[in-house]
């Protein structure tokens, strides 16, 4: 008999609707979160469009999620968790310990690794599953009202500043400052390095630099970029629109890189004496590793970084879509369970 | 009146023709070498024929350089250097110094850099000049007469293994076994790594097999590399023709490195996503700082690593190249001056 409620997208595109599933017994590595906020992330979106080609109906979204342990597998009960615990849940859900990056500590890298609403049930639900290691303790100092956005947008623009060497003394670029973006200024402030914020929206200019960017010029318009020319160590890109993608590797310093965490469907051109003149690289990433979800959590709380968020009830999750995808949101939108 | 003798080419895809210039009064930090050897690199020829699109005619082609210092300017002779020294050059025969790149140790990443035979007399002539920056000193234990082609082929395929921080306990991919591949692989090998060689011409495999690779897999027929995927943590391209680069980069392990060392002239086609799931990157770089010369110099003599060369006399450059392009000539040609 079902026990669990959620919120699932039946067809490609299909509107989510009101769904119970029957959640099986814990098994040993399993952690069960009762999921009390998850934000929706434009990769929740994708996956109701099954844009990236591995959707499951009935499909339930939701891989922001911040809640509190409901339930432990016995061998989860000896990894420092306890129930009643405040964690979250991000994009990944189960990564196996035993391959060459999980024992290196890239679990995110795992080469068996599942997502947690690719081919299971996510976090618009009132409860979760997920290995252990995936099971991330939110420390007190956070409000874990909010905290969801950072399990997934969050790691995904604070790790590569930890696995690509990012320095305080850098400059860095950020494309596109909406749900990942104004993260990332946020991250990349603190972090010490001087920020220039590329977006094409002038009327959050303001809030822009309230985010602690040095500075804002358009992505669209590419004659404002000639003063950073030769000029950004580290360019992370939060977009998957088509931009002047040369021009953008031109404003790269020596041994520059411009880093993408959206994902695109298409190929992009990249011209190799462009990179090879200034020794730039490009390259991409998924999330974070298990140490570098604990260290931006820890950063965060001493910075004092949280997502600006918008909270809809879940029950209302069509219409928090809607309103998002119309683009009138917050840079978050964030459900908060009322099964 | 001229008072130096050379080969120059006086329009685009010209003849190398006897050619006679006057060098003028050595400046402060300026360095003059007798050139005894000088390489033939491909990028000679892209030069002779404008590819790049840079080339002044008269142009004197050659940047494999070795010799003797014949003079100093009064910087340079403070520099460490003395006249009848044994000493190099290679593609960069100027930096400035005091850029940010020339401070970090980085002076192949100067902004101001000047390339030997980019606007500049190369050495495939009697004498060249260089900033005493370039003018490599030449270990005893090194041969020079087949030293030349370290000075391009070697420091373009060395310094990525440095600049990139490849681990000899890394599986290293080198594709294309010309005249940057074979000194990749025997780099790479007593680096440690374990070195696949792509190579398209199977006459070729024992060769490649005495250079040092662990194996052999061909860089055309792609349906050989299935046992590969996922392996490579760092790809060194020494080829400019069109491959399949996104089955190429699904070969990279985690947090693998596709690298290239040729020149592109069109755009590579790269699929985000496929970079994205290993956190790979993609990149190119120019030649090698100074103390990466001076440090593949020792690792080379210390590893006995030389370039696999054919010798022409000087005065037969043209017929050389004629050999060169059919395809006819080993891993690398060099010139002996007999002007």
């Amino acid at each position: 008999m079902p026990n669990v409620k959620a919120w699932a997208a039946h067809e490609k595109n299909g509107k989510l609707e009101p769904f119970t599933f029957d959640m099986p017994p814990i098994t040993d590595e399993e952690v069960e979160i009762e999921v009390d906020h998850c934000g929706i992330c434009h990769s929740d979106l994708a996956v109701i469009r099954n844009e990236l080609g591995y959707t499951t109906y009935p499909l339930i979204p939701g891989h922001e999620v911040t809640g509190r342990i409901a339930a432990l597998g016995n061998t989860a009960a000896k990894k420092g968790l306890s129930v009643g615990q405040k964690a979250g849940l991000g994009w990944f859900k189960f990564s196996c310990g035993h391959c060459d990056p999980c024992l290196r500590g890239q679990q995110n890298l795992c080469t068996s690794i599942q997502g947690t609403i690719l081919g299971n049930h996510g976090g618009w639900a009132e409860r979760v599953r997920t290995h252990w290691i995936w099971a991330i303790p939110i420390p007190d100092e956070l409000d874990a009202r909010d905290a969801g956005p950072l399990m997934c947008a969050g790691i995904t623009v604070f790790a590569p500043l930890v696995e690509f060497g990012v320095k305080p003394t850098d400059h860095v670029g950020v494309i596109g400052i909406g749900g990942l973006g104004h993260l990332a200024i946020k991250f990349a402030s603190a972090w010490g390095a001087r920020v220039t914020a590329f977006s094409s929206t002038t009327s959050k200019y303001d809030d822009i630099k309230q985010l602690g960017a040095n500075d804002i010029v358009s992505s669209r318009d590419s004659s404002q970029w000639d003063r950073l020319k030769g000029k950004l160590d580290f360019i992370l890109v939060t977009v998957t629109a088509p931009l002047d993608w040369n021009k953008i590797i031109s404003l790269l310093a020596p041994n520059g890189r411009l880093h993408f965490v959206g994902i695109f469907p298409e190929p992009i051109p990249v011209s190799i004496i462009s990179l090879l003149i200034p020794q730039a690289s490009l390259s991409s990433s998924p999330g974070g590793a298990r140490h570098v979800m604990d260290s931006m959590l820890r950063f965060a709380a001493l910075h004092n970084i949280m997502p600006v968020t918008e909270h809809w009830p879940m029950s209302k999750v069509n219409e928090a879509i809607v309103n998002l995808v119309a683009g009138k949101s917050t840079y978050r939108v964030v459900l908060d369970a009322d099964f």
